[in-house]
């Protein structure tokens, strides 16, 4: 029977790769990849130097068209429904052409795949067409939010408190009712400027485990979130593309 | 200078170890160990192979006795802190006494060093006394709870949803506001039990990652709940110790 890896190669650092992942990455015949666009260029290319660095087998690499999606929808949910369905259509007929049964492919998930990545949504959604059978597994990896408060050297929670995973469209809601911090991914609004005035501290990093890391912390004043905003314009137009993502804490008393 | 490491060496499987983490494990003098007694020695054997496994150079062991902790406090964060500081007393003298001032000293941690772990606390909170200088690094690592939702194959959070990492202390005050999808850690009562009625989905795990591994998911019912609880008692007994976390899940409509 055919097998699936969805395998968590971690935030952008080669370095987070683990053992099982290089294990499951050295059993692969074919390799998908989503095929973004030009923009992403330095992410394919990292993700080249990983496969160089770590595989010493053959393989091949079957780049899959990205359907359209619909970046600003009126039903968020419905649109990534949506198009959740159109990949799933793409990846059964790239699955079924491109890997015999015998054969092994996997999908390369910056960061980890169980957080807020739809590879495994994906995978399901193939499965439960019925169309085309495979054994898959998951293998996990260093999460963006692992990586980025390892690098400024803090703690995911506060003792005995609560954590928040949430994204810059939920946080614009408000602040979420009874934790003290919030990681916040997924934000293409800076959503932090709305919190200036609340006696938090914000962790901030971008490209988090490469050389072109950028790590910014502090209270969250109305002059550092300026700042904060200024070095992610200036740097998303020096790269093309932005990877970033942020830990808001409220001290607590 | 001295340069301690505070390395997440994953959840159980020594194949969740990084190049990152074994690179750094390659470069200690010194490896603190607390020595919380006879209970847990299957973490300290499971340790000692990950040691013998991928460290080829020679290093020291240097034990570090636990201070005694109020289990059933009645500040619950104050006893803590209490316990941090006694802890903090003794490790600055254990680096003092232990690591020549050229030398590298590590703390190996279960999971990730970021989440509900005292080590980087307890790093900062040496550092803060001002008796012992050094530099430190945090190595991220393959958490509990990406571990679990990786052997379960689902993800942390559902489309566009916030997700919630807390205690068991906390969740036996309620359901957290906000949020569709609970991770529940430090959980010693099998809180779960009060969410029988909800229609949530529970996806538990104990002794992740490790040949022991247990692994129990489905709709949250009472007879589930019930199984549940029953497993991890006698898995308890059997054992001497558990580590257990879970996933709750509330359906979105």
């Amino acid at each position: 029977m055919r097998k699936l890896y969805a395998i968590g190669i971690g935030a952008g650092d080669p370095e987070h790769l683990t053992v099982q992942a290089i294990d499951r990455l050295n059993r692969v015949d074919v390799f998908f990849v989503l095929d973004k666009g030009a923009e992403k260029a330095d992410l394919v290319r990292l993700r080249q130097e990983i496969l160089d660095r770590f595989v010493t087998r053959e393989y091949r690499v079957v780049l899959v068209p990205d359907p359209p999606r619909d970046r600003t929808p009126a039903d968020y949910r419905a649109a990534v429904a949506d198009w959740h369905a159109a990949r799933a259509s793409v990846y059964e007929s790239v699955i079924r052409s491109s890997l015999s049964p015998d054969e092994v492919g996997a999908f390369l998930v910056w960061g980890d795949p169980s957080l807020y990545d739809s590879t495994i949504a994906l995978i399901e959604a193939v499965l439960a067409r019925g169309n085309v059978a495979f054994e898959y597994e998951v293998v996990p990896g260093i999460s963006s939010i692992s990586a980025l408060v390892a690098r400024h050297r803090t703690t995911m929670n506060q003792i005995g408190r609560a954590v928040q995973l949430t994204t810059g469209r939920r946080l614009a809601a408000g602040w979420p009712e009874g934790v003290d911090d919030v990681f916040v991914l997924l934000d293409a609004h800076t959503t932090f400027d709305r919190f200036t005035s609340e006696g938090l501290h914000i962790f901030w990093g971008a490209y988090v485990g490469t050389p072109d890391e950028i790590l910014i912390s502090g209270p969250l004043t109305p002059a550092l979130a300026s700042h904060i905003s200024q070095t992610r314009a200036e740097a998303r137009q020096r790269h093309g593309w932005i990877m970033d993502t942020y830990l808001l804490r409220r001290p607590a008393e």
